[in-house]
Parts: structure tokens; sequence; C-alpha cells
């Protein structure tokens, strides 16, 4: 089977999401307003996403079959998490456009080969070294110093399956609480900030990126994104510049997010950016443009992956958009009533601690 | 069984929708903003609305198993239309809070109870006469003069159920074009405009108005809104005002519009509006709110049935809303690359000739 052509939908298209969470959810909703039908395929019977799409699949990521009847019933196939299995992705190229692509996938599911990547477009990152065993970690550690971060290559997120190594800490401890999976160890950054950059690149290579947006974790999860961020204007342009590249190399076609830290001026050096970690999906740092920018990264990301021109990344105004984890969301009613906040709940019913439930954004005119 | 008892709901809850069509749709994409589950119930079997509701119902109105099991699983219903068979409404709201209740549209299904309604709450309204016969139709138009519009009381829309009576009009042929159906004949009214207002109330009897607008129809069919309208301030609060003494009359759950006609000043008289018809719904005028106001209205309208507090009605610029009628929609491309205009697509197959195939909407600075 060849794989085929990719080429511009119209109104009326089937869209093929794999996953079934808030990202796919407000994709869904997106693709809605253009005229998009959507397809979610999650292995979760209560996926957030299937209220609100034309057609869904309840079946594992690995099932051939389930993946054949969906590839069929759609135009374009994308997806809202990063840890797509190669082999589905594979599987499902041959049959159906896939945006953002195999390639995408591969370079960002893998710690390691994201930051060589990233290096290699001659990019700032932190200094790392691959760790497959505790040997590895011993050296590693000696070379980059103390305090670092021991890291798998796969399946991290929300700062799982990480470690940090402090002056005190023991190394064969340290690896056995990753699982002794294989690792990177990153050298410490002493960064003031992090930001990150949401962009999208269309099917005709196209290129529009949001404002940088400033992020601000607590307990390693997203909490609060402000924009505009409390960057200088040179490190902003590298920022915007670092996605364009990266999104140029992967040969990208839909919405990514890059984030970075900051770095302090320091003598003859002034503010920087060193890359920290990509996204290839809709990101949670983005989830601002809904009401904050012209076109929200969801419409973007619709617009890209169908092969329809980019929209207006133009910001309107002075944003934020916190986070509602956990019990957090029981606050709606609360938010409802606020002026100017713009409550966006993700249909899930338990709220768990640590569990992302939905955001609010509030919009101020930067010119009051 | 004892009609239930409005309660407010909380997010997770379902909100029952009667009319699967592009309101209904608009409705339910609102609705998921509020983490609320949508159950779609229409008799057409490729209603836009269901792509994008958690649940659907294919039956006629009058099914009342069909409606049985639907009030059962819901918590509540609404409506995108206002001809819902009164049998239909009052099966519905003894067994399930129905949002705007049965007397807003005993009220506005019939022009005739609609105008008696009006000019009872001493609103300005144009001169009109019951018509039930040939004998009625001519007395009326000997006493309410020519130009006058013959209307049929129930089911019109769009310009249709209407007939001119001109000064060489045949009445008996005018009374035959209408189907003999009773009707009402309206005075002509010298207007030099037609605004609207888009209001919502609340469970709690709050009221809350978007800004007035101004409508341009073309062959009968609203082809644009512009906001801010055209209008006085005077004649803005005498419209805005109608519409709060409306809600309040109806006892009023929902989101509503009143569409006015704008007569100009004249010797002692400022100029002034006289009501010309109310839609117990949300509204093709108001959907420059998606993107124009703080608070779209479907948004609003969902607060409103699921007794939440209503939103801000502030308004975002200066807007204006274009009808996307029949082949017009084939546009779509050009309209994605039009910097600064949002796309809204209803999902509909054939861009029929008359039919609303979508919307774009345009916000302008107002100080640029």
């Amino acid at each position: 089977m060849n794989p085929p052509v990719p080429t511009g939908l119209a109104p009326g298209a089937m869209l093929g999401i794999l996953g079934g969470g808030q990202l796919a959810r407000m994709m869904a909703l997106a693709a809605a307003d253009l005229g998009i039908r959507c397809h979610v395929f999650a292995p979760e019977t209560d996926s957030p996403a299937f209220d609100v799409a034309a057609r869904h699949t309840v079946a594992d990521y690995e099932d051939q079959e389930a993946l054949a009847r969906f590839a069929d019933a759609v135009d374009v196939v994308t997806y809202e998490f990063e840890n797509v299995p190669a082999a589905t992705a594979a599987f499902l190229a041959a049959r159906v456009p896939l945006h953002p692509g195999a390639r995408a996938l591969a370079v960002t599911q893998d710690r390691l080969s994201e930051k060589r990547f990233v290096s290699e477009l001659g990019l700032a990152v932190a200094p790392f070294r691959a760790v497959d065993s505790l040997a590895d970690l011993e050296t590693a550690a000696a070379e980059l110093g103390r305090p670092s971060v021991l890291k798998t290559r796969r399946f991290g997120y929300d700062g799982k399956g990480q470690v940090k190594i402090a002056p005190g800490s023991d190394l064969a401890q340290a690896h056995e609480a990753i699982g002794r999976f294989p690792a990177i160890l990153e050298g410490f950054v002493s960064f003031v900030r992090e930001v990150s950059v949401v962009a999208a690149r269309g099917l005709d290579g196209s290129f529009a990126a949001f404002d940088v947006c400033e992020n601000e974790h607590r307990d390693h999860i997203l909490a609060y994104t402000r924009i505009p961020a409390n960057l200088s204007e040179g490190a902003s342009l590298q920022a915007v510049d670092a996605a364009r590249r990266i999104g140029e190399a992967l040969g990208y076609v839909g919405v990514f997010a890059v984030e970075l830290f900051v770095l302090e001026a320091e003598g003859d050096l002034a503010e920087r950016v060193v890359v920290n970690e990509i996204a290839p999906r809709v990101h949670n740092s983005g989830h601002w443009t809904s009401e904050g920018a012209e076109t929200s990264q969801f419409h973007q990301h619709v617009r890209a992956v169908c092969g329809f021109p980019l929209g207006s990344t133009a910001r309107r105004g002075r944003v934020e958009m916190e986070n509602l984890i956990g019990a957090s969301a029981l606050r709606w009613r609360e938010l409802l009533a606020e002026p100017g906040a713009h409550l966006h709940l993700y249909g899930k019913r338990d709220a768990r601690p640590g569990r992302k439930m939905g955001h609010v954004t509030r919009v101020t005119d930067e010119r009051a």
C-alpha cells in the first residue's frame, strides 16, 4: 500500500483523533466550528471527547482491526498525546494522512533523541548524557555535576519518571527510583522563568506562532500561564525562531509547543532561552488562546491538519490562564459569577487530586 | 405527576434539546465548555447537532414513548425553535424542568396572542386585526389601509406565510395565498431600520441584555447584523426596556430575542421603536456574540436554563455578522484566509439556495 499523499480537505470531512481527553475534546469543539466532523479513538469508555464527537471507537491503540476500520472511516488522523505507539502511527500513516507525522512522534517520544535533535539544530539545550546503566549514571553525574536530573527517555509527563540528583543523593537509589529504564541525565540549568511557544505549521509549510507565554508550575503541573511573558524582545525572538526551526526540521503539520527555560543576562550574555521540551500536539500552555487570541490553538490545529490556511495569532490583550486541578474545579459557580472569567470544564466526573478538570481564562485590556 | 420544581444544576448534568439544527448545535458546543452534556431530540436523521452531542434521539415531536424516555434521560429541557407543539411542551414539562416555559411558547407561537401580549404591556406594536375569514380581511384592510401585511398566525418564518396587501392587491387572492389559515393583518409601519435585542433571564429573575444590534435582511432572510446599531441612546434604552418587560411578563428563563422597527424622529416625537416579533430562543441576530461579546448567547442560554449565574454581556468592539446563505458558504477557504474573520459552519451537506449554512463574525477595535 502506498502512503497516501496529503492534500487539503473540505468542510464535511471526518477528522480522526487518537486519544479522548480534554485536548481531543477541545479539538473536536473547534473542528465543529469549521464544519469538520470528528471520530475519536480511545481505550477508555468514559473519554471526555466522546461527548462532543460524531463518532467514537473504544479500543486499544494496538488493536489493528479497530485501527483499520478507523482509518477507513476518516479523512485524516491526528492525536492529542505524544505517546502514540510507533507501530500504531505507522499502521495508520500507511492508510490515511497522519498529522503531525511519524517523525515528530519518533523524535519527541524519546528524551534522548529529542535532545540530540534540538542540539543538532544548533539550539541551546541543557547538557545531557545517555544513561543505560548505573555505571553510565555514575560517569554522567561526575561529568555534569550536581544538582542534575535523571529522567526516563520515554513516557514521562507532569514530573513523573524523573528524580533529582542532589549533592547527597545515592545514585543506585535514584536509578532504582526511575525503574532502571533507559534514561538521560540532564545538567542543572539555573533558569529564572519557564516560557513556551505554541506554534503551528501548515500543510503548505506556512508558520505562525502565538505570543510567547510564561508558565508557572506547582507540584510539577502547570498552574498558570500568563501572556505577555516577562521576557526581553531578543529572547522572545530567539524562542519563536527555535520553534520555527524545530517545526521545519520535523516537516511538522499541526500545532506544537516548545517549552524553554529563561536564563538571566550575565556579563556579556543577554537574557537567553534554552529548549527544555517539545510537545507534538496542542498544549496546556496554549489554552489561553481560546479567548486570548484571534484563533485558538485548537482551531489552528484543525486548520493545519486539514490543509486549511492558518489563522491569525494576534493577541487580544493581557491574558491569564488558570488550570483547575482536582478539587479547585468545585469553584465553578464562583468562577461563572466572576466578570470576565471564561470557564472551560472537561466533563470529567471525579475531581481526583492532581487531575486536570478544567481551566479559566481572563483577558484584560492592555491599554486599560 | 407533580411538575418538577426547577432548581440549579451542576456540571455533569444532561441538557435535553428539542431540535437538531444549527442553533441546537451551537448550544451543545457552548454546553460542553461548561461541562454540561447534551441529548438532542429531533426527527431528522442527519441533524447537524447530533455530531456534537453526547446522545441523540431520532423521533417525531409527537412520539410520547420517545419523549418519555428522553425526559427520563435528561435534567432539563430546552429547544431551538418556537414551534414545539404545545402538547409536547406540556408532556415534557410535567416530567422535567422545561426552559423557556410553556407560556413563552404559547404566546409566541401565535402572532395574534403575541401582538396582544406585547400591546397589553403598553409597548408599541404595529396596528393589527385578527383575520379569520375573507370578510374579516376586507374589514381589516379598510381599517388599517394599504399597504399592509397579511400573516398567518402560526408557523411563519423568514418571510414564509405572509403576503403584502398593496393598493391594487386582490384580497381574496391574498387570503388564498396564505392558505386561508387564521391570520392577522398588520398595518404598515414606515420604519427606517430593523434592530433586535438579544437578552437573557436567569432562573433567579436576573436580566442581562446584549447591545442592541442592527439587522439587514435580503429576501426576507437575515443577511447581516451590525453592532452598535445606528440608534439614539433613548431608543436603545426603550428597546432594552421592552425586552426586560417582555421577559418578566413571560416569567422567562433563557435567551430570547425581540425584533423591533425603528421609526425616525418626527415633529415632537423622538426616534422610537416598535416591537415586531419575539423569538423564545437563541437567535440568528445574536450570533455576533460568539466573538463579539464576553459571553456568547449560547453560553448565556445554557447558563440560564441550568440555573447558573448569567455572564457578562460586555461587547468587545465593533462587530459584523454575515450569514452564509446557500452557495455563499462555498467561500469558506477565502473566509478562513481573511484576517480577523471567524468562520462558523453548521455541518450541513447541501448548500441549497436560501439555506443557512454558516456565518462569519468580524470584530474590529472601536478605538482604532
